[in-house]
């Protein structure tokens, strides 16, 4: 048959739908081999425990529809943070979770809005908050990180109706202190922070601890990085009850059941494997030193780096040639053409055989 | 860790959080072992390919992020249907898919509402829909079935801003003709008609032949039911690819991989495994009449039913009593304390042996 035309057919696109911005997630390649250091994958598989837990899938017992409340993967979830199960909420990875907490909790714009009552986030962080506030239309604003891109403490101090951060920050990968967190938190205890930390468990601080005495304070992690399980789509909110319970109102609104019975299955191995989890990231926390000093070597701006990817810059080159040769010699890094960092390349930390022929094909290619 | 209080932490939900009326799906029994016909899932497994699929699945790939196109998976549904692959979407259950279309194409409440440009769909329909409407403040009405639990055609022709019916309609299992499917989608082009066939394999029609006429005609399915798949799911939507690329386009920015690596995997499968298909929807269609008998002959009235569940009343007991009843002999069925509907249950054609038990147990209660 043939396809209408898609210009006509948008005819039944509403005023949003046309109006709307996606957010565009880093390339995933067909067919052409790349080494892939574009999307802050795990370069090591899962732990042996999601590998036997995939592989006994009752294949059977997928024609019943999995546990909505996902309890198994909540408790070993519960269980590894020292929380209670009701504080643990579980999505189709930590992009789910956030776009429902986005939901639940901030403010629609309005005419009366005010620009203290606005959630504020960092103007260089996660490309997906723009989109989520725009998406859900927020009164919203961005806060300039310092020139050093760390965070700007005294600007998020100020009036707001909510904060965003991630921490690590991505895609700078510098993590801010647990007291500049606990600050945030306890300066307006009737002022959300939602904490992004999909990259905590490579060299930051989480906020976990804090959770005890903030019940404003909602953390977001993800399996996708340090857990390698990016292909299965987990990610997880903790929280006071009261938070969790809200983010379980609008997804129950929306989409009853989001993790199916392998991601269920594979979550809940992946948290028992305490032994892989450490051993693969120490392995990608000593291959970022090596990385970095590399890079420095050859010239590059660094920045400080706590997660599984560094942002580095060259003085010679602008990021989107770089980019583009790189990808010409078959690896494929992220480039963001935005403002502030449009010169700068985030690379994930990938074995270190994949780190050694970047940095043999960077040499040549700054020669 | 002490559990901060629930209402003091509900401080932070917004208005909407607050007044939401979250969809309740059916009861997914823990512990407890019970004769399982309330959720419509399928009584037979997924098929032999589909169970293959998931025990060759490569952990080690599960480190990757999935194709947020899903383009294998789109290719098999493309091919089943005889489409093209721009026709067709998929998500995170049907659930997902619809959530998404209310989104993307239909109307927002505004101060100048129209009834006659409201979305509408009938009183008695799947319960998900009101809550879509509300969700995404909706203009939107709703049109009464015919005494006869029948689809009002004439309601349905009158104008309005879109028209949502399910084909076979849920709870009443009723079909409508594929003709009245298609008056509906020409009387007006610039209208879209969502077609939802969860149930359109065990009997009913679908309008996948009116596409290639209809540019307006957005039909969602899902895995959940025919395919044995609720476990992982799994939902898609056809349509031109105007219409895909609006789901799209709303998807993006919200979530860019809905389905992960065991999902698309799974469909895959499931769509290249004809002849299991084949078999097990005719064993359900077979043991639908079989059931529908045993309860006429037990005094029940039995609407005629073109999806894998009956929806039946007793001119001597409740709804809610007989529900009651049968949960406490180990049977689970579903009830909805709606209007119009109350004195109904929900019954899933189960294995025939399922059925004779429940069968046994109901004569036992109405003696």
């Amino acid at each position: 048959m043939s396809s209408p035309d898609k210009q006509a057919g948008s005819r039944f696109w509403n005023e949003k739908t046309r109006l709307l911005t996606p957010y565009v997630p880093g390339e995933q390649p067909r067919g052409q081999s790349f080494i892939k250091l574009n999307t802050n994958e795990n370069p090591y598989p899962p732990a042996p425990e999601v590998e036997a837990a995939l592989n006994t899938l009752p294949a059977e017992r997928c024609r019943l529809y999995p546990d909505p409340d996902s309890l198994a993967l909540r408790e070993a979830i519960a269980s590894y943070y020292g929380l209670d199960t009701e504080q643990v909420f579980v999505g189709n990875g930590s992009d789910e979770v956030l776009a429902l907490a986005f939901q639940a909790f901030f403010e629609p714009a309005g005419p009366q809005d005010k620009p203290e009552r606005a959630v504020v986030f960092p103007d260089v962080t996660y490309s997906f908050y723009p989109v989520y506030a725009r998406f859900y239309n927020l009164n919203w604003r961005t806060v300039p990180l310092n020139d050093d891109y760390t965070l700007p403490v005294d600007a998020l101090l100020q009036p707001s109706g909510g904060i965003v951060l991630a921490n690590p920050n991505a895609p700078t990968g510098i993590a801010a202190d647990l007291d500049v967190i606990e600050r945030l938190a306890r300066q307006d205890p009737d002022r959300l922070v939602l904490v992004d930390e999909a990259y905590v468990d490579f060299g930051g601080q989480s906020a976990v601890s804090l959770l005890a005495g903030c019940d404003n304070l909602l953390i977001v992690q993800t399996c996708s990085k340090s857990r390698a399980l990016a292909g299965l789509r987990l990610g997880f909110a903790l929280g006071s009850p009261a938070l969790i319970e809200g983010l379980k109102r609008v997804r129950d609104c929306f989409n009853s059941y989001t993790l199916d019975r392998a991601a269920q299955a594979a979550g809940t191995a992946a948290f028992a494997a305490s032994a892989w989890f450490e051993a693969t990231r120490a392995r990608i926390i000593a291959s970022r030193r090596r990385m970095t000093a590399a890079l420095e070597q050859l010239g590059f701006e660094v920045l400080p780096s706590s997660a599984n990817f560094v942002f580095a810059r060259h003085p010679l080159r602008s990021g989107a040639s770089l980019y583009d040769d790189l990808r010409q010699a078959g690896i494929l890094v992220r480039h963001f053409n935005l403002p502030r960092i449009a010169d700068f390349l985030r690379i994930t930390v990938g074995t270190d055989s994949q780190i050694d022929e970047m940095i043999r094909v960077l040499k040549r290619l700054l020669l």
